[in-house]
């Protein structure tokens, strides 16, 4: 419920928390998400050894032990600190330790170097959740009306923020496992039926002006406004992703031998990194595709949607496909529509691996299973100024050389994303559920 | 003349090549611009010795002689070896040596090592270029009207494809020469009148639905169709390209060492590379700063166009400023409106550097003296397909992790430039001749 | 008793093994050795948390767990497993993860990767250990004659492996430690009684015909023979290393700036790491010198030897104080020489670092405290084959781009060093306890 | 003749120059023997063009035109500026860019962007070295008694270092041209009659106590004294260097595929560079071994001695064929002894490469041929001062991390070696014309 509610652009309870009147139910709300999404994060990391919350395999990713401490910096600093009268730091080195890149808040541990940070241990991560947390439940039960106005919007962004840190908690655990010589599994295997895939098929949408962009009812990050029209020609979208058998048959066919799919500069990493087949795909000794997941190794299943793709990757099955990838006004023109049906999966915590999308009819999956690459670079929507002070960093700063990916995917939290909702990752990027959905000119 | 009217979106001589029986006209325009155009680059390369000729200074940029023979082999490549009956080509060697990046024609020398190229020499190069004109000559002087008509638009791109060259030869070897511990002058030095540049003020726009792009009347590269509408919100840009004076108060208020005016990947430049100033200034033992120029070292006109900046020190200016940079929709909008007024200078063969403007009205030097970072990333246009065959790799390819920049400079050829036309580099690069215009919403 | 009789060249039970008659002795004199070393290196884990045994601060250190776990498996796979019957190794897996450089044994992790083994946990390492522990308790204990005298030498390589890994343990976790921004301590500050040093002064020596190399008495590595006669100039060698006072009138002398002083290669290094210091020296903020050290940090103490300087800066330093290194033959042959007096420290639990020498005659301390740089590079002696098989590999291997350091050092285990030891590193390391002794020609 | 004299120690006129009254001889054979060097620098350079002379192919190795310029700079440097009264400095640029590595006489370009020097030109070098030369005849010619006796050393000693760059002239030209796409040759290929080489014998020798070193009489440079003894074992060497067919066998035995044969430094260094054969050896499309030489490629001659290979491809060949390199103190013993017979070739312009060995009694081709590298670490001999100023710098200063080659090679010139000659390079350098000779103890 609360999942679809969130598509639709709008958060859960916001309709109780608009009147004047409601103010306790503001309260007793934020109380609750907070204690639900602080919850989830320490369940993400409970099947992962001390020792395995250590990992960083590569300077893009973060030990888990740092995304649960530096979620809670961002509580603290941001929150406790400015509205918390009679506040103490629970260490005052943590500043250095777990700011992730806001020059406005000081220096910082540098980012390749967070493997390092043995101290504070696992269990000192936890107590420091444990005291935050204790100051977040005061702050926001005891606020007085005028504090609680200010804060709410601030506690949006920490969840809306820790939300996406247990997206990328998950995608770094499995990049650094998946190096471990044996690869060991996150999570037990889970068995499951397969199914064929619907056929994909490609849904016309005719284009002209068309508002994308938040429209400012509930929580969303500054990066999704200003609400604005744009003018779109008639296009085509796939009715869901690509499978990977639609993606071994691009293999098959030499996608990754013959440069005339490729942009330039993906052509140059297919051969400097030997890239030869997603991320996490191998082979058995037997010649089979494997695929690597959080739940371990097993056969790639050629009905699921084919992730871990980089940009590149994604262009260039298009460009074999005869298609191409949809824009991101295209996108969330789509995702608007009433066109649009059944939504595919977000995280769920025993099984975080796309899934088969099997229902006939309608754009389909737009949100959930894997992010979607669009071919559009991440650039500011018109007017976009960003926010004030150091929150302002979030986002705008990083508004070149990457490119915006749609939609959420199985290790998306629920309730985390919206029609507007800009991810964004450099083209080469591959340790994301990024996948691909095709479309055309109409 | 013949510039103006190129900016205006025709060719020189476009009218005349349209009627059928015109057919010797355009015969004649073609070797006409066929001799200029190669000309003008022995030109460029006659102050430069052998061993000048030789230099590469950095992967992204090719020795002189490099230039000369690959715009050479273009025409041997896609003009005469296939429409030449009974034509031998020069040296089979040159076509590994000389291609650039077509992976339909084959391999070729890796392009951070041209710079071992010594065979062929420059005066082999030399040779080539004199026979593939005496091939090209007879191609063009006797082809049949259906082969002239197949060949005149490959001429045309190859002609355009050498002048864009023209451009690279001369920032290249700038970059080259400015490596020397003494830095010699590419030209003697030139004396001038210093002026005041006019003040910078805002012309608005209104906005609204507006057509972008080559209308198909003469050449154009791929890139810059298909024509479409787009959708502009009113905003303001500015008269003129922010000078050398207001970007040194950028610097004295810290620009360089405040990171709340740049993007992410910015600041992590200027840190990594320790940039102070635009590329090529630096200080005097006196302290003041001096600027080398291809007529040698000289003090900073302060009212100059400021060049040589990277897109991340041209978006931290504008944060600086208080504006913003144009995008390419805008920027191509206020080109082509009654409002623009005089262009700036082109190629000047005695003084390649950008000049003051000192116009009091009107947008002014939108084309020539420095090319306009926008901050729009290098995307196809809706509907854009590439063209079938190896000249297809000419632009498409390259769609992704670039900026656009527009505008041409004072080191592009004359009558290379048009309002449509899309150049583009990565962020960080600076050795083009690449200066700022501010705009704002209006 | 046993440091003294170990350094003259002899095992502390030597006598006791020889006789055939003493298989007791032996075995139950192996049996107490292997409980000694094996439980000083779960001591010198102790203090350390899963996460600190996890870090691996550059490829040349290695984690914590990783040396319990290799030093292991070294027992394991030499003796175990050829010679324990019926023996099944603890987990197949980690012949691959915990193989340091046996290229007969088969593949392995790579070794700049070792800070990404998570898995074994530090807790299934220790139940590695104990498992092991108890396979070669029962090996020892009911060896057959014929199984016991072929395993001897085998156990005692294992456990001076595994003494070399106790040292290396402790200078790795000191190189990490010291990489967290805040540099926790290994072990609580100590407080100590601050003395001078002993003046330093030259003893002399005839040269001539002297003998170099073990005897054959005792254990040995196989680098340290054959035995044989070394042809020596008279020189004179420092009775004592060289103090952080007398490096610092070397620092102050500007002994980091003027190139004068240095070997080309170091002269290079002090430039491209910046160095200005030995490694762990800082600044404080009121401008005197800090040392890190295992205790914590502190203030230099000039009286103490320096140490963490790598080959370049001790031979810059001699060239500095118009002396020289001494080559391996004349520190060995001095070492032996009746000449030699007190020594000083090993490994000492709660103190590991150098202390000052204060006994004043004599050639002092060639043993313990600091590693000594000598001017020989660290090639084969004359006559030396490496030993059949997979151990050796053991030595010979590495005998080229190395300098050799003689001595042993603060953290060097009691009873593990001989005159004849040869230790080795490249020049540029500075992770070692490695400090400098003077000499001259006489 | 002068060849021979040479490698007994002595240089050709060294009888003339001893008596005071003979001081007209040594000027006369000064200046005949400057200008025989000098001469032989311009026609060693004649083959190549002015693009040629810029090449550098990696940092190690220098342009053409850049040795031609060096070690001009040194006479003008260390002769001509402190006694040649009134002599002005060519161009006072020249001190930055040409100076090599001399710290004592300030900055200079950096040695990996010597090939960014189109300027001067290979025209202006010419003009540099004419003008020093004139003025190197003046201070040679009428230099008074005390002035020449003060010079005469200095002009040895510039002469000996222009014969090293001829040598290094042609080893990094055929770096460079081997790098070439096409391979040029630096000379037309030669005929010339393939014979058999003679068996590998090994003479023995007793070993005792011997003298090694430079005996002060001639030149010599500061690295080979002071002369001293060494106590050798007995030992055997062999009669040749080992031939291309030799390790041809060493390769077909799976030489580079099996760890055990080398270094560990050696085995990373074949797994990182993907090395299969010695340097400028490459399969031909039918499958055979060619090889590169300055007469351009051609089929490998499997009795003509290996050369370009590392110092560890020529331990892993000793190991492989159960011997040993000798030492340098060896080699020198062997090189002295009566039982030295014919020499090899030393630099031929017409055919620079090392020729087949088919004398077929004694120890042979000790000179010339190949350099042999031996398994001695280039260390200072005991008693080693390095000259006092800038000239010191030229040797000690490297004495850390290389190893000692020994014999001279086809391209190092006639006359400049001897039996104390010391060649050093790092381990993993085979660009130099480096071989094998084979040892064993007796």
């Amino acid at each position: 419920m609360n999942q679809t509610l969130a598509i639709d652009g709008t958060l859960g309870s916001g309709e109780q928390r608009s009147g004047a009147d409601l103010r306790d139910d503001l309260r007793s709300d934020l109380l609750r998400r907070y204690r639900q999404v602080r919850q989830l994060t320490e369940q993400l990391a409970q099947p992962l050894s001390p020792e395995d919350q250590m990992l960083q395999s590569m300077p893009e990713a973060s030990p888990t032990k740092w995304h649960r401490a530096h979620v809670t910096w961002f509580f603290e600093t941001f929150l406790l600190q400015p509205y918390l009268s009679g506040y103490c730091v629970f260490d005052e080195h943590f500043g250095y330790l777990f700011n992730s890149y806001y020059e406005a808040v000081g220096p910082r541990q540098p980012r390749p170097e967070r493997g390092l940070l043995s101290r504070p241990t696992a269990g000192a991560v936890a107590q420091y959740r444990r005291y935050v947390d204790a100051a977040m439940t005061e702050l926001i039960g005891q606020a007085d009306p005028g504090t609680l106005e200010a804060i709410a919007p601030l506690v949006e962004l920490g969840l809306a923020h820790e939300q996406q840190h247990q997206e990328l908690l998950l995608t770094d655990i499995k990049h650094a496992l998946a190096k471990h010589p044996f690869a060991p599994a996150y999570l037990p295997p889970q068995t499951y039926t397969r199914e064929a895939a619907a056929p994909m098929e490609f849904v016309a949408f005719e284009g002209g002006i068309v508002t994308i962009g938040h429209d400012g009812d509930g929580f969303a990050f500054d990066n999704e406004g200003p609400q604005h029209e744009v003018l779109l020609r008639p296009f085509r979208i796939a009715t869901r992703p690509v499978t990977c058998g639609e993606y071994l048959a691009f293999m098959e066919d030499g996608g990754y031998q013959r440069p005339e799919f490729w942009l330039s500069d993906g052509w140059a990493m297919v051969q400097q990194e030997e890239w030869q087949a997603p991320l996490y795909w191998s082979r058995s000794p037997r010649g089979s595709w494997q695929i690597y997941t959080l739940n371990g190794r097993r056969a790639v299943d050629p009905a699921e949607p084919v992730c871990h793709v980089s940009f590149y990757e994604a262009a260039a099955f298009a460009e074999w496909a005869g298609r191409r990838l949809p824009t991101e006004a295209e996108w969330e023109h789509a995702a608007r529509s009433p066109l649009r049906r059944a939504n595919g999966h977000f995280l769920d915590r025993l099984s975080p691996h796309p899934r088969c999308c099997n229902t006939p009819a309608g754009v389909l999956q737009m949100f959930g299973e894997v992010w979607e690459w669009t071919r559009s670079a991440y650039e500011p929507y018109p007017g976009f100024r960003p926010a004030a002070g150091a929150v302002g960093e979030y986002n705008g700063k990083f508004m070149v050389s990457q490119m915006v990916l749609r939609g959420g995917s199985c290790v998306t939290p629920p309730g985390h994303i919206r029609p507007s909702y800009r991810n964004f990752f450099p083209p080469a990027a591959r340790w994301q559920f990024s996948g691909i959905r095709l479309a055309e000119d109409a």
